[in-house]
């Protein structure tokens, strides 16, 4: 792939959060990753969304620093390359404070799979990390963020791509995918399912999650060689 | 009817679905069945709603069957062909993730006629159906899927012209309805019904539901022979 | 005034509910007496509001015969002949099923004067009817509904001007005032400030109404002789 | 700065009130202050968003005499004059009726610093003012409600730039910023905070906020001299 067209896939990326309402102001950010070059591209820190352009992104090495760019860049650059360098798997990362999801990661809480349309995109809960030391966060605290997120996949053996999110306690959730598109519409996927998860538990608060088989044949009929949905292959 | 008018319908009542704000993405499908041909037209699976027109739409028979199109019918065909067979007095079907009702699916509660609006449209409580079991997710699953719907109304003796819709437990509404337009209109007023079942629940834990003789009044206020609302006969 | 400015202000007055969400579909009515003639104008019963023309208007006597338009009144019409003749000091009725005010008379619960937003429109709780026995509900049901409203304002001595709004217990708003547009008004403000009520009580159950002091300097900052808001005298 | 910026500067804070939706007809006004002159420039008193000009803009000296402009000010002025006389730091005043931060007022509840979209803008809790005493209401009320704030942030030692917002009890916010722009920006800012707060408190009852260490590190990279967001300096 050409670094042009990643350029622009990030920041298509970043547009659909603003038009799918889940970013207020600046508050969010995409990249994507180019893996054969091991070169990053994601938005410039602060800008505003209607005035960004694809020459605006700003392209960085895989640990970070630019490569490309008169911008600063996203001032959570350093959670965004420790995903790409420990999840060799995901393409691109999107960071929001979507509302329901970012009230999740304020009460410390993961997002139970309690329907359908939570297993049709993650294999599982969406969890939250514990909350972070305070040595952490006075140290390298954008990079501990990401480490959280690693350490908490890693110890409970979770696929990234099998449950592309990740909520960071008392923070905002992170979000990935195989490309730029896929890991923007997993962050809208993400706030509709913590909605719903918001309003069943208010309605109804020990709501136990779905079945295992209903989690299964869910998400394998989405992913994986079996797959049933869409027009593909 | 003509099948191309029966394809522009029901392309129609799944826009409806969109600009009510019922679907995110893909997340919806809505069919009609012509009656005399025993022809369903239904959405193609995991297509963009912007892209659709009324030629995308796939024909099938009774039987789920595709007879017409080139594209591959919505996931959730076995459950409209079901649906079609059962209830001989629908005309077509609309299944939504559309939030409020999905939450109460997610509950595993029924959505009850707290209010004349409910009484409106539905004639008792929107039911949900119990849980499937682990072998029938793993078997036939999306028919099996119509089956707790039909098993249902068929064990409480409810008319599906009465009461047009069913939550499908820990997954989301089907609606239905005398023809596309009014299958895809009850879907939109469940969500409102729902989102105010959810406002007055969450208000007032144990509110009861509205007494049989004004869900009888209003009921009949807009159904059957003697019915005064809008200006037809 | 003319009938005819009286068509329009009606119109106008039921397509600003459609402009603030405040109703669905055909879901609302707002009407107008001219109280010289002692005419009303009135909405059509169930005509989409998109195709509404002054013309479509229906005028009728203060008894609710129709003296003037080819189109059945709106369903609820004898509710608002009821309403002008009982409270000679009104212009105007609005009926909606906006969703919060529609919540509450669900719950069968009064909105309570929890801040300074109520307080500058409702001098005091917005009150609730009790349920309507079934022998009404059976009897002249739509007549019934404007005489519980009635009652309750005449036994509590609630000046209909002062606190223009009233929920019919298991149904939805009713709302009025000096004209249309400030029955419309007042509509708007009543669905606004029910939905920060459910806010607050969901937040503090037990949240207790603003003082007596509080009331009175807000409501009477608006209205009477001593109003300094606005631009006005 | 010359006054005619002010009142284009002062206009548009207005109209990003009304953008973001914190404002219902005219319930908010927003006003800016020339410390060089000493000149108040504030909204007119309930004339409607869409017809107010620069022009319109009503200038007031410190002690809200009017200076210039044949039209009334907000009736808020004594609120917003006290604040700029007692909080020197401050170029502009927002005063809304948000609706989530008003529910948290109404129940006489502080937001507390739940998370880091709170803590970007907020160095700790937004407080809410205690009640006013009946003498208060009966007396100077708009004066007395400023001095509510005043006082608060005095006997708490807040600074008013580190915490641009107060909720004053049963009534609704009051925020600031170093000028008209920044004011608005953080209007809207407490309201999505503020809403946030609602579902995390709806969701986990006792919810935490959060470390001294976390409202550190993220308070301070947005503000003050080792800021590191935005492309700034």
């Amino acid at each position: 792939m050409f670094l042009k067209d990643l350029r622009t896939q990030v920041l298509e990326a970043n547009l659909e959060l603003v038009r799918r309402g889940l970013v207020l102001y600046t508050f969010g950010n995409a990249s994507g990753i180019d893996r054969e070059q091991n070169l990053i591209v994601i938005k410039p820190s602060g800008v505003d969304y209607d005035e960004l352009k694809p020459e605006h992104m700003v392209v960085t090495d895989i640990h970070g620093t630019v490569v490309e760019g008169n911008l600063k860049p996203s001032s959570d650059l350093d959670t965004h390359t420790l995903l790409y360098r420990e999840f060799p798997s995901i393409g691109a990362v999107v960071h929001t404070h979507s509302e329901f999801a970012t009230s999740f990661a304020q009460a410390g809480m993961y997002i139970p799979a309690l329907g359908t349309t939570h297993a049709d995109y993650f294999y599982g809960p969406v969890p939250v990390t514990p909350p972070l030391t305070d040595a952490a966060i006075g140290g390298r605290y954008v990079h501990e963020t990401g480490l959280a997120i690693v350490n908490y996949f890693r110890q409970h053996k979770i696929d990234p791509l099998a449950v592309p999110a990740c909520l960071v306690n008392g923070h905002a959730p992170f979000c990935w995918g195989k490309d730029a598109q896929d890991a923007a519409h997993n962050a809208v996927v993400l706030e509709a399912v913590a909605k719903m998860a918001y309003n069943t538990l208010t309605l109804k608060p020990n709501s136990e999650g779905v079945s295992q088989a209903l989690l299964d044949r869910h998400y394998f009929r989405k992913h994986g060689p079996s797959a049933t949905y869409g027009q593909g292959q």
